[in-house]
């Protein structure tokens, strides 16, 4: 019996797909990458990935496990490969309203997660574009980030426990929810980030957060990122941590914003930077505790402003206001990515760094290609920046010579050249050159100890 | 050359202890556990303990690392290995006040970053009992707690990067002061937590906090445990997470604590559950915005008092009031381990689990020896329960019967059989009867990956 056929005997034939129901599962959403898998498997629980792992550990079977789908770094490239589709893992199979956790498939899209703690009076707080199609499986499986990560933390932060298919079929039960726990190695934070290559995660228990009862958010004109370190710090400290998001958009990108859509034209002047900022109250607004935060950022920005510390601000009096605030942030994409020839660049730096690597880069830039422009818009909470280079030509050599110099600069600065998209297949080249070789090398033995046959995600990550 | 003398080569004479010198090694600080080292060596750098690592790597020499030795499981015990010590590794090679992080080698003492940080108005704020002993390499090796874990995480949350010498002597130089970086898998949170049998931590970046500034701290009766939760979930979302300390004592304990230390009975008829509740504001005192957090507290109680909530509060009104209610808490040791014969077990809970675990397990002790008695006190903002039992007779089988039923009762309700302690060599065949087996099939596969020839701290963590 050939492996379809065992397969559609574990999964029942529908769920099994072949030939053109399975070349829709030939691409990233971008359409960078794009490829034709051998099948494509719809597994409907646990003990049938573990099956179809088990199969395919016997027969040498490539497996290359696809939750949402809106990665960009061809993480889900499975050219010859079973792919193994999550999609149906999509229980909650348990919420804990007052120990404030959930327990969720692989499947379960984040926008899910929003609304089932949304109506418990709490949040998932991990947020991002593509939250209404990508899942937990795949968020965990990046770590992803996103623009609330300076007060929550990434994906990493916010899982207690997994349960994981392993590339035999063994299943790992760490379904824990547990904030201490001190029994043998981190298992659960060696999966998460791994990107499917060490094993295939089928469920995990979340961790819910008190949901922001009131918002203050605020436009900020600035002179230098040291600047808007400060105030980061001074805000992080006056409101014991409240900052949910610190968003840096230069100058050029406020121009860029105005030409392409006037209504979202910066309020002031602008300067050369300008940070969204969001503070955030879980107050319950019926308690004679509750503190405004409209007041409290007001009250802040206001001393700044006296100080001479920042140059500008508004504060959006409506939730009107606050939406075209982060409209104006939100454009990010439509801003950037407006011809395909540019070198797009998700890069993290020591929070003290980033005004040293832009001032280092704009000539590095130059140098490689004069008339070439940059843009830069980023997470300044956590010192992640993305920077867009747009040579002035379609060179794939020019293009790849941009982005090795963006790489070489964030590096020899203590940065990283993957801040939150992950490694994929599009930066194993970058892993080759640039991380740590004794990393690389504890990273093979760990991938050759739990994956012997290399099936499980087989050319992502590891160089 | 024997290896004694190949290694006075490598470190010189003066640091490679042999005899009586290094008998004073031979024992952990309570003295349950004692041995005989084949030597002790004191690097003074990394490059010295991976010259000493490559050696007893080509010799087949067992290692084990040793920094503040303040653990409690064993994890130090070293007959006939090799101890290598790491205080001599004291250096703290850079504060970053603005990105806010510390590079500290792992024989830098806790108390030590304690002061540094508020030299600069800012904390470090892992803590613990033996904050004067305890230095980096072993509180990360061991992932410690304590008291403000509720608020921080334990010490893997407050870690950045990581410099680490592995078994053969290579160096692994992960000391990054980033936020975000998925370049490949998190080896980071891997190493922390092996007690050091994946490779021996030697310097680390550290996050600091802004430092409170104000304190407001009350001992609150309640009636239940989930009345106790109710009142945690409430404070967190009304100060947007500023709980440092949330410590449960139950009746028995406040009975125990004003015989003991009349001085320190409780100040109103001790409840079923007695918290220690703890609140800190990090906003300057010299800005318009700050928050008194006594008032914000004293509306909190008031608020659940005339609920019918709580039943008794009282809020420290002055530092040396403030004191004495942590004194009432950190006199746990002394009113706890008052005869050798006691069982005390470290374990772990999801936050809505702990009374289910007390009900079943006072009956359960009960019929084991019907005179027992028991003594809790906890980290209940963590779940984490340290639980004593009292056997009426010395019975080392009684003793383990009773530790037995605890860690089931524990395990039973998805709970952890060591929250903060580690496992070093007393928690093995814990590990064996409890741990999920292919967690435990992944970490020997870690381990024989990282360490083919089982020479770092042999015979600790796995079963």
């Amino acid at each position: 019996m050939d492996l379809i056929a065992k397969l559609a005997e574990i999964l029942g034939p529908d769920h099994v797909l072949t030939g053109a129901d399975a070349a829709r599962f030939g691409r990233e959403w971008t359409g960078h990458y794009r490829w034709t898998p051998l099948a494509v498997v719809r597994p409907a629980h646990t003990a049938e990935v573990a099956a179809v792992l088990r199969l395919a550990h016997l027969t040498g079977t490539k497996v290359v496990p696809v939750a949402g789908n809106t990665g960009l770094n061809g993480g889900t490239y499975a050219e010859g490969a079973l792919m193994l589709s999550l999609a149906r893992l999509n229980k909650v199979r348990e919420i804990n309203v007052q120990a404030r956790t959930v327990v969720a498939e692989a499947g379960v899209v984040l926008e899910t997660l929003h609304d089932l703690a949304g109506g418990h009076g709490l949040a998932f707080p991990l947020t991002f574009g593509s939250k209404g199609s990508a899942m937990v499986g795949g968020f965990l499986s990046t770590n992803a980030g996103g623009s609330n990560v300076v007060r929550y933390g990434s994906a990493r932060a916010l899982c207690l426990g997994l349960e994981v298919v392993l590339a035999d079929g063994r299943i790992w039960h760490g379904l824990t929810g547990l904030h201490k726990d001190n029994t043998g190695y981190d298992l659960r934070d060696l999966v998460i980030g791994a990107e499917g290559t060490l094993g295939i995660i089928t469920a995990a228990v979340l961790r819910l957060t008190p949901a922001p009862t009131a918002y203050a958010t605020a436009l900020v004109g600035l002179e230098t990122l040291a600047d808007a370190l400060a105030l980061l710090n001074a805000i992080q400290a006056a409101t014991g941590g409240a900052v949910e998001a610190f968003e840096f958009m230069p100058e050029r990108y406020m121009d860029r914003l105005a030409s392409a859509r006037p209504g979202l034209a910066c309020p002031f002047p602008p300067a050369p930077v300008n940070l969204l900022v969001e503070i955030a109250s879980t107050t319950p607004t019926d308690t004679g505790a509750a503190i405004d935060p409209v007041s409290r950022l007001e009250a802040l920005l206001g001393a700044a402003l006296a100080a001479g510390r920042i140059q500008d601000a508004v504060i959006a009096q409506s939730t009107a206001q606050r939406s075209k605030l982060w409209e104006m942030r939100e454009s990010a994409a439509e801003i950037t990515f407006t011809t395909p020839d540019i070198v797009d660049c998700d890069i993290a730096l020591p929070l003290d760094r980033l005004e040293t690597f832009l001032v280092r880069m704009t000539p590095r830039l130059a140098a490689l290609d004069p008339e070439a422009e940059e843009l830069v818009i980023g997470h300044l909470g956590d010192g992640n920046l993305h920077y867009t280079a747009y040579p002035s030509r379609s060179d794939p050599a020019l293009g790849a010579a941009i982005r090795a110099a963006v790489t070489e600069e964030a590096v020899a600065l203590g940065g990283s050249f993957s801040a939150e998209h992950g490694v994929g297949i599009s930066k194993r080249a970058t892993m080759a050159a640039h991380k740590d070789p004794v990393a690389l090398e504890m990273m093979a033995a760990i991938k050759t100890a739990l994956d012997p046959k290399g099936i499980l995600n087989p050319g992502k990550v590891l160089p």
